[in-house]
């Protein structure tokens, strides 16, 4: 069976339950506890080189970085399919992922975080002001074009649950915990609540996970 | 004829300038200019909400996000190849590519950089230290992957021209630029080295760009 190298609030880890979910399969949870700081111990790093979660373990191998797992995962099993059929919009759907994967989250991850509070001595409310901002600054475009785009659906690319969603929903969540005012963003709440109706999404949520019972 | 909106300087551009020439395409460039401010106008966020380069407008519609671009063009371009054929293979191409476009180059462009200065008011000094943090944090996981690999060649993935080396030499331009020590990293020079052999590296370098001109 895979084994997830998972942690139940990392956004990263969350996106990948999901996508394992959606394809239906069994997993294997490892926790990897970020906050003792186990994930930069040489043990785990013996998994992943880079200490962070996720990292799937096949029989003969380990996969890093969620959106090259889930890639990976789409490409292994088809069903149901993780981005559309054409290339264009496989392209736009790549791109609302990426507007979190590469400029949303990386921001405001906890190695930043920590680093802005033990190098530069930043305050907790400057903390807050700067996680604040870079959510703003990536929901804002990401609204308009899900406003905008022809095709509406219950989700990020019509009535299909793609790649877009599964990096949406978490970083929903992480906006959730870290008290951003989500009023500005009617279309993403409502995308988020249309998936967390689903199984896969809502076995994957960080509040149902091992860590927490 | 496309038209890329483009800045010299922009290691997310630089991607994209290199998986143009791969693929033998022609393209207008558009220079956007991140300094003067230009690229937050309203004028260029009709372009792309979000108002960072690159975009890649087409004939009826436009591109966002470098690494959704050159999956775009590696699906409609099928010559060469940007990923190997095989999964497992494409997951450890994407995932070296995602360490790059995720984890070192969203914390260290220039809107965070700037953040930085204007808002937390932190030195000239502690931002190359921040810079010099997270290219180290990123470069020491992916030297030891890349040295650890069975099928080793003169790029990231044996002697296949790949998305990782697509998005590994523009960020290693942008280490040199801030002068970062690369001595701990011979095998990531090297393939850089080897990449800049290349026509189409070479005529997307920074310092061959129109702006420099």
């Amino acid at each position: 069976m895979m084994k997830l190298y998972d942690y139940y609030r990392s956004t990263a880890a969350y996106r990948v339950r999901i996508a394992l979910n959606l394809k239906g399969l069994d997993y294997q949870q490892i926790p990897v506890n970020l906050l003792t700081g186990e994930d930069g111990g040489a043990e785990y790093r013996t998994v992943n080189p880079q200490g962070l979660v996720p990292a799937l373990a096949l029989d003969d191998g380990v996969l890093q970085q969620s959106l090259a797992i889930c890639e990976y995962l789409d490409e292994t099993v088809p069903e149901p399919p993780l981005l559309p059929g054409d290339a264009r919009q496989r392209s736009r759907v790549r791109a609302l992922a990426q507007m979190v994967v590469s400029d949303i989250h990386p921001v405001n991850n906890l190695r930043i975080l920590q680093y802005l509070t033990r190098e530069l001595g930043v305050s907790e409310e400057q903390k807050q002001t700067w996680y604040h901002h870079w959510i703003h600054e990536g929901f804002r475009p990401m609204e308009q074009l899900l406003a905008a785009q022809a095709a509406k659906g219950k989700f990020c690319f019509g009535d299909q649950v793609t790649l877009a969603d599964i990096c949406l929903v978490p970083q929903v969540y992480n906006a959730r915990r870290f008290a951003l005012d989500l009023t500005p963003y009617p279309r993403i709440v409502q995308i988020e609540q249309a998936c967390l109706q689903l199984e896969a999404f809502n076995r994957a949520r960080p509040e149902h996970q091992p860590e927490m019972v």
